[in-house]
Order: structure tokens, then sequence, then C-alpha cells
């Protein structure tokens, strides 16, 4: 079981020694993302769901200190006896936490402070780690998967904050290549009764778990993700403006918003949307490259293009079972956006949160929202696996997410 | 399949005749419900979930108006024709509805211009019914259990209404018996793979199709439902205080909406809830009998109460198998109270709407709800089945909803 | 002062015979006006500033039930004991009062029980009259006043409530003539020290005491209000487009609410108001007369025409000193529309609340509203006089609010 | 008029020499104030009403870019073609505004760009001032004097911000000395015509004009504002409890807000306010002194206390008469918080706003505020004046605004 594997696990796969490197690699990585952020570019918060990176950076390195350090490192004294308060993300159990939605307003620590703050804590992390049990490496395992997903985050909430700025900020000056046009192919899988689930020593979520079987009826799933030239010709079609292809939270959702393309994609300077020809990007505005995947669009959307398209969704097994083939080698390309599935995201058949300090991690969300498959661009390298469960609300769309379609046979 | 159902099943069951008893008999309940209630109970809309008695007579009088006279009745007058605007609910296809939360606004009609459009849509569907061919019988057949959910819907909404008058006036005068005390037993399903959904020639909706084979891990379940004596256990021992128990969004809610019981418990005069000895009802305010099933509880409040007893909720895939077996036999007490399960509201594999003007029944609300099963004091004779699926979202409390537990062995 | 007048000033005015006339004359209005609604259209509320029909006739008899009969009248019974609470308008010195926005949902007592209310409060009143004090007639007095208030409010909330229905019912049937042509003359008047505020015998609320100087400039004031044809040219002219005629707040409002018209202008087919040709009244849908007084804009609204007209608005002292100038005569027309000054809902210098009961009469409003003056056609008979100070806020639409010009000399 | 004096009225006063001098001293102050804050700090905003220090600085610098140097300074070159959109703050016919409350989510231009912004436009006004025509000085004091009022916004919106933060950052180290008591005496004044208003070649805004004539009743009025120990008795008494006291809008404000104290008074430990013996200052949290004057209440607050203290407001026409009274002498003392009248913000008679660019100005406020005379220690030097009218809206209470009283005689 998850908690299990928390406490055994990590042991077979790394030693101290290996598990020190990594700790610092992936400390390293989440400072070097934010190195493109200026001081006032780490402060904001542009919407409740999303964080400053200067609060990713310090809650990050609360996990450590709360975790890690104040139970196992005999005379750690804290960087700052507030920051438990100020950092806590939702960890009720430890604490009071700040509101969500005000983490814009802590103008205090700054940036630079964080970065000491940082420091202090890979300092005492250096010495912990060498003295590292099986239960301790568990956990520094979990506080770094737990970095990485605020690594994603850094990038997506800043790809915001920078969009509510009428400048359009780049965030890198790096533009990505077009790409060359794919013929959408599918594949098919036979059905029948498949394993789902995490299995094994390395490290995954206690979502992921137990691994169990599902009975899958056979259906078609599509080789790769919905370009944004298909899903221009939605548009064109009508698809914001025909209720017959959405679920009704989403029609309501279209209505309220005045949604009328994904999240990014620039108006034209009369405010219309038709051309659609320039999408905002964390290179700043760019022209929309066609043959891309769709990404920023909600569940919402991608129900409703998959109807257009007389297609649905997959389920998050149908995906799992499909990632996981054989046969499907490099022809079943994802990674480039996290794919909505068509499976709400409920505890699996037996599931059992991590124990202890960890047990809030991911069961207390298993309500109202959506699962999704795959990784996006702004994954960091490493952090994917075909049995991942990443979730959002449906209406979602800051998200590097994106549209696979299935098909039953 | 749901559609091939809904134009060749019914067929197989009633004659013409049947069905005209039939419809006389639904339709004639509805108007037995609302008897009790003046002209103005039958005008408010007390939220906006909620909708007056007397929409609910219009519109499901404006279904059999709009699916069946208009398309199948030559020469057809309509009662009076910006009805079709006003008590369409939410088939966008049939055209511009008014907004639901404005229900409550309508004054006009009346009460007594509504019982002169259901006599003149029944005068009309009389004469339809002489002459039925099996699809119409199928549209029929629909309108009737579309007509019996919203028979539960005028208790419910009207009881919400009530609640929200200082004088909490009463429905009825008759006051249920208490009841005897019951052991809480549990009983054990092997698991292995079971047939999920409605198969034969009786009406279901779309939703509870297509059948199909679902794999289960072995179980408990309880044999009867929470009593509101085993939930004020729940609240005395800091249910609604502690986080723990909580989903996320649940905790948000109990915070925010300061709930401290479930809905209708009645505050004792100081405005404290320690007692919990009244209860607000359809008969008024009434002591809380302790064995009676807790109702009027949330989604977050089943699971939370789960979570604090050391169990967790069923499946709806495990209490339709427990419902269905051979052996449970009249031990499976349920039908008092709708029954939270832990499933959201996903289409079942293969899943098709129904076709045509009902296309629109029950698969544009398959995302961010939970699925209840049983049936409740409230519903209609005859409108319970193993296979039917409830849905609302997770935060609603004005169903008659109540907890069934279960347990992994 | 206003409370030495409440308690000695009509008694030199009205003999007890005449009070009780006067009182069954006001009585007996208010259910004339409310005879044409069904029991449905006197429970709906339609929005949080209207209350219902069978509210008003419910609170003006509390009025009398609670200032008058039980400190008065020896021996007398409440209707009901809860009718303290549920019909208690803003008294906040008497007791809970139930929120205002959920007026609505109040169906029982039901209109039927309301008569009788009224019955009885109407047959102890009779009793009480006979016996009449200089200081409980000058408290009848001013509840017949504060009926009179009511009567106002129940026209002008049903024609709200029958709005919001497609069906847009009359509440009569008579329409009115349309006018002739007028044209706009001006009014000069010399300025100077002038008396302002009630003096004398007759009734008065206490916020038009005490009389007192003001020192006026010489200005010009139009001696009509301004009429729909007028207004049309200003919308013509793209008056609810250029925000430079509009105060900054009412430039938010038109945009967040969209305003293009005054609030029952009617708009075209294709949702346009380019023509404007019919407007709602309380004779249902009806032409526009653009000789007609145009009506229902807020103060926003008639400050903002006043800047687009090159001129302004009066203030609440040169309005009140036109009316009362000798050379006015007939050509100061006034009593159609409530008049939007330019002065904001202060104390008069040496302003006195009503003494006891009726302290919270109108000084706790003396904030964030403006001062209209008039009257209009839905003001009852004999309620209308020079020094009257009606208010509202300056977003307040639903009421018969219309515009009069004055420039400086 | 207004419009008069900004075109010839300071070159009565200050020759080209002197107000090159004034503009830097301005400018530099504006600087001096920020330079304690971090690119952080600068960024934040805390609520809507208020503005990051950064907006301020540019705001303050993009008045003298568009009114001055754009219009005047032939060949000059904006730094930043979009900064004209970022740094708008509500003039609409200078082009479109961004959202209010999202000026905080600008990270971009940061506080150094600011700063060199500040640079290109002082070294281009520096150039246009050695050149200075009437008209131009008029609008360079316009800016100055609009730059002087951002200066009192910095300090209060940081201290808002900070406030908002857990820390309780401190804006500065120094602490004011503790005052001694001092008893409230009374001045009396007689009443009669006085002049009210702006007169003189001295630099006025627009709403201070023209000066006229106002008849007043006698009045005593108080020689010092309220002090903090006076407000707790206020408290204690029961004053945030007891509606008697409020205006019915403040009742509101109180219960939905649960106001208990004065905006900055800290809780206890306990979450309990029955010590207030700490307030949240500029220094951080400090022990609340006794004998200071009340600051940060609202107007809602104010007229509560005066009504407790059974007195009143005095109205800005009493207050200005009181201020430049020949035998007021050293004994009105004012100056240090902004002092609530009971006199809503209206036009004077005759008003007339500022002509051309700065139309905008004041005028279009003056609607639901109310006015305050006097200023507060974050007012900068030289920008008081007993002519000056301040306004906020009725609820605000995050400005140094505190409590004069006044009484009838």
């Amino acid at each position: 079981m998850a908690a299990g594997q928390l406490e055994q696990g990590p042991t077979l796969r790394v030693t101290g020694a290996d598990l020190r490197t990594r700790y610092c690699a992936v400390r390293a990585r989440t400072e070097a993302l934010a190195a493109r952020l200026s001081p006032e570019d780490q402060q904001v918060q542009s919407m409740a769901d999303a964080s400053p990176a200067k609060w990713h950076r310090a809650h990050t390195t609360w996990f450590f200190e709360t975790f890690l350090l104040l139970p196992h490192q005999a005379g750690y004294r804290v960087f700052h006896e507030r920051f438990s308060h100020l950092f806590n993300s939702y960890y009720e159990a430890v604490g009071a936490r700040i509101v969500r939605a005000s983490r814009g307003m802590l103008t205090r620590p700054g940036a630079d402070e964080i970065t000491a703050y940082r420091a202090h804590v890979d300092a005492a992390m250096s010495a912990l780690l060498e003295q590292c049990t099986p239960a301790i490496a568990a956990l520094v395992e979990l506080g770094l998967n737990h970095e990485q997903q605020h690594q994603e985050l850094i990038l997506t909430d800043i790809k915001h904050a920078f969009f509510c700025n009428p400048l359009l900020p780049a965030y890198r000056a790096e533009v990505p290549a077009p790409r060359l046009s794919q013929k959408l192919e599918w594949r098919e899988h036979p059905g029948g009764v498949v394993a789902i689930g995490h299995d094994g020593a390395d490290f995954a979520f206690d979502n992921e778990s137990p691994r169990h079987q599902v009975l899958l009826r056979p259906f078609r799933i599509a080789a790769r993700a919905v370009s944004n030239g298909e899903y221009q010709a939605f548009i064109a079609d009508g698809g914001y403006r025909r209720p017959e292809f959405w679920l009704s939270d989403g029609w309501a959702r279209v209505s309220d918003e005045n949604w009328e393309t994904p999240l990014y994609w620039l108006k034209d300077d009369d405010g219309s949307a038709k051309e659609n020809s320039f999408v905002f990007t964390l290179s700043g505005a760019q022209p929309l490259d066609p043959h891309a995947p769709v990404e920023h669009v909600s569940f919402y959307e991608a129900a409703a293009y998959a109807a257009w398209a007389g297609a649905r969704l997959p389920t998050e097994f149908e995906w799992e079972a499909s990632a996981t083939a054989d046969a499907c080698g490099p022809r079943f390309d994802h990674g480039e956006v996290w794919e909505w599935t068509r499976s709400s995201y409920d505890p699996y058949p037996g599931f059992q949160a991590f124990e202890g300090v960890a047990a809030e991690y991911n069961g207390k969300f298993m309500v109202g929202q959506m699962v999704l498959r795959g990784g996006s661009v702004a994954t960091p390298p490493g952090h994917m696996r075909a049995t991942y469960r990443n979730f959002f609300p449906p209406q979602a769309r800051w998200q590097f997410s994106g549209i696979r379609l299935a098909k039953d046979i």
C-alpha cells in the first residue's frame, strides 16, 4: 500500500548519496525557474487558484522544515517562527493557514529572505540526509515530488499573472519551433481485465494505489492530442455557441464568462476572436501553431470538443491501459499537455491515504475534480509516469491541459 | 440500449388502456400533493435549486404538450403560446428558458390557471393515448417518470420554503410513529464480476444503461442507514469541528455556512445546537427520533460521518450489487432516504443519451455530482428500482438524503 | 419641532370624528389598491428593494398594532403573536426583523389571513379613536401617512414584479391619454434668504423640520419636467455611451448593468433599444408618449441628462423656494414624477427625530441618499406638499422618478 | 472661478524658479516615502480602494507626461508608449483604464523601471519649467498638489497592506511620544452669514470654489478631536452593539463586517477585543495611547460616537467657519486626523469644474461621499488649508480619519 511504499520502497532504490544528489538537483531546479522572475514577479497572485512564485519557493521549503527537520533533526532551529503559519498550504492538522486568496498580500518576507530560508533548510537537510533512515528517505522523496508539482505551478501561475498584464511580458526568450502536420490515427484496445495503478518500488503518490483490476470494454483511442487547427474548426463551426455539445455546467460557464476560445488565445484588435492567430505563451504573444496540441482548455471544453467530433474522452483506465500496452510503442504520443479524462477523481478501491504527517496529501481532494493523465511541457523531467493521477476542477484552464479523443468500438 | 427501450420496450409491457390508467393516476397524484398548498405556497421559490410547486405542475404538463401533443396530435392547439417559454426547464434545444432562479417571480399564470392548463393537456392526451404507437408510449412513460421525479421535488422544495418561514408551517398533520432501536448489522459481499445497470423491458432512464460488467473487491455493507442517534454521537464528538474527517471542499462549506447539524435540525432557544432535540419536518417541528434514519445531510457530511465511524461510503456498484444480491433479502433495508454513494456521476461505458427530443435528459448533468441510490419517503410509489441513479451536487442537503456505511474486507 | 407637532399639532386640525373618517379612508384605499392583485401577486418580491403587496398590507397594520393598540388600548390582544416579528420593517428597537430580502418567502400568512388581520386591527382602532388624546391622534396621523407611503410602494413594487414576468401583465386596464406638446419654459428666482421646511399645524415628517433660513443665489428653474421626447434626444446623441456627462459612480453603473434607457423602456424584437417606441406601464406595454414626463430614471441619469442639456439639477432648496414662490402659480407644474434634486439627504440644521417609538422614522436613513421633491402619479391624494422630502439612493430607478432642470443666472 | 485661478492665479505667486524648486521638492518627497519600501512592498494592492506604491509613483508621473509634456513640450518622447494605458487612473477622456482592482497585478514595469520613468519625466519637466507660461504653471501646480494627495495615499495604502500581513511589519522605526491628557473644551460660534470657500491667489482645487455665503445657526464645536480613551468608553458602553446610535447603513456595515473597534485596533490573543490595548501603526504594533486622537474610523462610527456622546458632527461649513474665525486661535487644534463632517459632498452653488484636461478632477465624484476637513499626520507639509474639502465614502476606514464633535446652542 501507499503508506508502506513510503516507508520501505525508496530504500530499495536510492542510497543516501543518491538522495542527496537528487535533493540538490530538485531544489536547484526550483531556484532556476524563479531566477527569471523579479522580486515583483514573485510577489503577485493573479487569482485565488494561483500562488506567488515566492510562496511556492517557501511552501516547498516549509514542507521539509515541518515534516523532516522539526521531527527528525535534533536541535534544529526554525528559520522564522511565523513561517510555519505563513507557508502552510492546506494541512489543517498543522495549524491555522493564511487565507489562500491572500497569499499575494505578503510582501514580507521578500524574495531575498526566501532565498535565505531555502539555504537555511537546505543546509540542515544536508546533515539529515547523511543519516537517512528508510522512513526519512520516503518522506524526502515525497517532499521532492511535492516540490516538482510546485515547479509546474510556478510556470502556470506566472503565465496567468503575465497574461493579466497588458504588456504581455515574456517569461523566457526561447520560442518553440513550429510543428509538422500529423494525421490523427487511432489505436484499438481489446478491453478485458487490466491492471490499474502503481506497483513497484518507485515513488508514487497515495492516490495511484492500490493497483487493482478493472474490466474494460474494447475501445479506440487517438494516437495524439487534438491540435490547435482541429480546435479552430470546432470554433468555426459554432462550437462555443451550440449548447448541444456541452455539459450543463460547462454551458453555464461559457455563458457567464463569455468563453470563445481557449484561455490564452488573443483577440484581434477589434475585440473579435475570429482570426485566433495569436496566443499568449511563456515566450509572450506568438503566432498560433495549428499543428501544436491545443492547450489551456477546461474539461468542459474538452468534452464539448469530443462531442462535436463524434467521439468522447477516454476514461483514466482506458488511458492508462493504452499508455502501458505493449504494442503502443512510440505512437501513443503524450507529455506535451495534461489530458482530461472522462473520469471523476474518486478513490481507487481499497485506497489508503499516506500515514501520519502526509495523510492530507491527496485523499481529501477526491470530490468535484476530474482526472488528467500524461504530463505537460511544464512538468519537470522525471516527474511523469503512466499511473500518475493529476486532478483539477472541470472549469480549470490555467494548466497546460489538452484533449485526447476516444471512441467505443 | 436506452433509446431502443424507449421506442420498443414499453409496448411489451403496457397496453394503451394500461397506459391511460397509469397516466391518470400519476397526474392525479401531482394534484393531490399540490392540494395541500395555497396559491401563495405554490408561488414561492425559496432558493435557486428549488422551484415553485406551481412551476412543477406546469413544467410536467409542458413536457406532454411539447414532446407528445405538438409533434404527434394533429390539430392540437397550445393552451397559451408563451407557456413553452415559461415552463421549459433546461431543454436548450427547445428555446430560450427563463432564468432558473427567477421562477418564483411568475405570479401569473396563477395556480388556478395552471389547473386549467393541466386539464387542457390531459384532455388532449386522453385522445392521443387512444391511438398510441410504441414510440409514443415510450415518450409518455418517460413523461410520467419525469412527473414522478417532480412529485418528489414538490415535497422537498415546499419543505425548504416552509423552513424559511419563522412560523414553521406544517405541510401535513400526520406525524410518523417513533421507530424501534435497531442494531447495526453488516452484510458481506464476495466481490467479483457483477452486472450493473438496467436490463429488460421495464422503463428506466438512459443513465442506467447499458448494463455492463464491473469487477468488485469483497466488501461489507451496513444492513440499514445511519440513524439520528448515531449521527448525534458524531456531532457530540466534535464531528463538525474536526477537519480530519472532511473532504477539503466539505470543510470549506462547513466553515462558510456554519454547519453544525443536518439541514433541518432546530436550534434551542439560545441559538445553540447542543441538544438537537427537535427537527423540522413536513409535519412541522417534531421531536427528533433517535432511531429514524438521519436525513438532509450532504455528501460531505455523509463522507465525514463515515470517516469518523471508521468506515466509508459504498460505491454505487457495491450498493447495486448488494441490493440485487439473492441472499440479501429483507435485511438490506432501504427506501426511506436516498443514500449517498462514493461514486461520482459519470456515464456508464457505452452510455447513449435518449434519442431525439429527450436527448438532454440526463447526460448533460454528468459532472460535478454524486450518485445517490435507493429512494426516500418522498419518492412516489413504484418509482424506486435497484438500478436507479439519482444525483445531486455534493453540498445538496434539501433532499431526503442519508448515509449507508461500507467497509473493505 | 417635529416631535412637538406630533403631540400637539393634529389636535388643532382634526377632531376625533374627522380622524376616524380619515383612518377609514386611508385604510380602505390600501385594500382597493390590493384588490386588483391575486394571492400570488401579493406574495412576490421581485428584488431586495421591493416588498410583497401582502407585506405592505400587513406592515402598515403592524404599525397601528405596535405603536397604538399595544401601548394605548387596554386589554388589546394581538392578532397573532409572531406577526410582530414578521412584519416589522426596520425598527431595531422593537426586536429582531426578518431579513428584508426574504419577505417574499412568507407564503403564510396568506392574503386572506392578512385581510383578517387588518379587520382585527381596524376594529380595535375604531374603539381607540373614540377616546383619542392629542398624542394618540398624532401617532395615528403618522401611521396614516406611513400607510400612504406604502400605498405608493405597492404600485411601484408590483410594477417591478410584473416587469419581471415575460407575459408583462397589466395592473389595470385604463390607459392614460396622450399629452400635448409643451414648450420648455424657465422661471427665474432672485435668490436671497428663503425659509425652508415645514411650519404650521398640519402633519409633516420629522425630516421636514425645523423650518430654517437658507441663502440662495439667483437661479432659473424649468417650469415642467423633462419629457420622454427630450430624453430620447439625449439617448440618440450617445448619452449612455459618453462618460463626460456622468458622475463616476453613475458611469460604473451604466457599464455594469448595461443601462441604455430608463428602466421600463422595452427593447425592439432584435434586442436593440434604438426605437424605444414602447414602455412597460401599470397598464402593460404601451406606446411611449413623447410629451409625457420621462420616468423611472436614476439620479445618475437625471444628472447626466442635465449635464448633456447644459443645465443642472436644482437643489432641494431651490425647488422648495420655487414651489412656494408667490408668482409661480400654475406654471410650476409638478406632481407626475418625483424629481431628483442635486441635494444629498442630510439633516436640516437643528433636526430632531420624532420622539419615542417613531424615533427611527427618518433620521437614520440620512446618508447615501438623494432628495426627491414633488410627488408622482402613484402618490396618494393629499399626500403631497411643497416641503416633503422623499429620498432614495442615487441608483434607484423603480420609483416614478423624473427630471427637472435648473441653471445659474 | 476655479478654472480662471488655474490659468492666472499661480503666476501671481510663484516665479518659474520658485516653481522649479517646488517641483523638485515635491517629487523628491514621493521618492523619499517610497525609499522605505522593497520592490515587493511597492507591488502589493491589498484591497480595491488602495493602490500599489509603485502605481502611485507612476501615476503621478503620468500626470505630468500626459497633461504637461505631451501637449506643451515640443518633441517630447514618451518613456513607454503603453504607460499611458497602465497608469491612467480615472480620466475617461484620455482612454481606456486598467481595472482599478487589478493594479496589483502589474509586476512589470518594476520599481526600478518606475524610478527611470520618473527621472525621464523630471528631466523633461525641468526643461519645460524654464519656459513656463501661466497656464502651464497652473497645471504644474495642480500636478504637484495631485502628487501630494498621492503621497498621503502611499502611506495609508501601505499601512493597510502591512496590516494584512500576519508579521505586522513596520514602515518606520520611529514611535510617536505619548500625549498628555487634555480636557475637552467647547467653542461657541454665533452663526450668521459666513463666507465659505477658497478665495485668493493661492492654489486650491475646483471643489473649493466658488467662495459663497452660507447662513449658519449658532453652534458649539469641540476644541480638539475625540481621543482613543473617549472612544474606548463608547465601546465599553456597548457602542458597537446598540443600533440606536447608528445610521441604518452603518448598522448594516457593523453587522456584516463584524466591526468592534476602529480599523487597526488589535485583538487580544484570545480573539476578543475587550482590552484594546494595542493598535497597528506605521511603526508596527504599539500600545494604544488613550490621549491621542482616535483614528481610522468610518463616518458611520463617527456619527454613532457623536450620537452616543449626546452631540453631533459639525457641518463642513461650521468647521470652516470655526477654523477661520478670528478668535479661535491656537485652541482649535486640528491636523492630526481628517475629521468627518455631517456634510455630503455636494457641489458648491455655482461650482465649475477645472477646464480642459483636468475637468474630471473632482466634480464627478460628487455623490455618495462625505466631506472631511482638516488634515492628518500623513498629509504633506503645506498641503493643508481651511477650505480644503477631502471626501471619502461613509464606510472608508483606511484613511487617518477621526471625529470632532459639535452641538446646537
